[in-house]
């Protein structure tokens, strides 16, 4: 399939206006990220942007779901420099905490924060929010290399989501990275006492109570 | 000493306008919470509430710190109710959870938000989020019972908040209750696990791996 020039820079001024919309709403918020800003920022006419976005809605939804997806391919990229055996759980953990300490999770939290208090925008971004947190939990499982099937990983996956979202809530208006790292390294601990990896790691690990029965 | 009724009117009518602050803030959002909207809603004068609360900024984090500082009463009240022994940690994380997933919660979280997008906003909100974080870690941690002079509980106290802080999140747009349940159970599990209590429990936990070396 070939591609012609024009269409080739529409794409790319489609990706532009998308990482503006994100840095627009993490930088100065959802009442500030409108079509004229993220045009004007972005260089684009504001006609061109509304024939990409008719609506601030649809600027807003299509740039938290594309680059939301870029993310996750990045972080499937990235998995291959994971180390494996020890030190995994903390690496990883450690890259999901960046994830919801970074400009996109700051954006996303301008519009969940403005869609809690609007029924329409709301119903846009539920969807969105169930699929990402679908894909981030498959992800995060395949990261860590647990079994999901089992009860106690799948529900200490789920917690390890749910903490790194508290984690980046804490950091959005000061750097809490200090004591981030501490939390991160004090909770990897604790999932590899719970989860050990089959013959992973030759380091002695807590048991389960049943075995000391 | 004695009140004047008159100082004593003032003194409900204060209350019931940072009441008021609260729920607008957690139902319409930081944008539409002005001095007339919540002036209207509590059925006061607008010049009455400029008088107590000459800006929005003052109502605002009034209404943030007069009820966050009556919660943590309420929950040191409540903690007579809580078990000893087993079922102490699952208490109390679970009433962590029910306070980061209320109104109070939802309130801050919008003025959190806007904050972020607002340096002077923001320079109003870091102390308090700073005086907020001290008083509910120095809570949690009576109301566990762990030794918060242990590194390893201090963290793990910490991690609890954060948590706590992302459930929360995650209730914002939708009924999380359920699989919050379920987090909440797996988590308490941990921290058993991790910080037994002095001879508060005859049931069997998981050791420390040192123990079984």
């Amino acid at each position: 399939m070939t591609r012609e020039p024009k269409q080739d820079r529409s794409r790319v001024t489609r990706g532009h206006l998308l990482e503006v919309t994100i840095d627009c709403l993490a930088e100065l918020g959802w009442g500030a990220t409108t079509v004229s800003l993220v045009a004007q920022r972005a260089g684009v006419s504001r006609g061109a942007t509304q024939h990409h976005f008719p609506t601030r809605e649809d600027l807003i939804t299509a740039a938290l779901e594309v680059m939301f997806d870029a993310r996750m391919e990045q972080a499937r990229r990235e998995a291959t420099d994971l180390p494996t055996g020890e030190g995994r759980t903390e690496a990883v953990v450690s890259r999901l905490v960046d994830y919801y300490t970074g400009t996109l999770f700051k954006a996303a939290l301008q519009v969940w924060t403005a869609a809690a208090a609007d029924p329409e925008l709301r119903a846009r971004i539920v969807p969105l929010e169930e699929r990402f947190g679908r894909i981030a939990h498959r992800t995060a499982v395949e990261h860590f290399g647990f079994d999901d099937a089992d009860p106690v990983a799948h529900r200490l996956v789920q917690a390890t989501l749910d903490l790194a979202r508290g984690l980046g809530l804490a950091d959005v208006l000061t750097d809490d990275s200090k004591r981030r790292a501490e939390i991160v390294r004090q909770w990897a601990a604790q999932l590899d006492a719970a989860l050990p990896r089959n013959g992973e790691s030759a380091e002695p690990r807590s048991l389960d109570v049943a075995v000391l029965d």
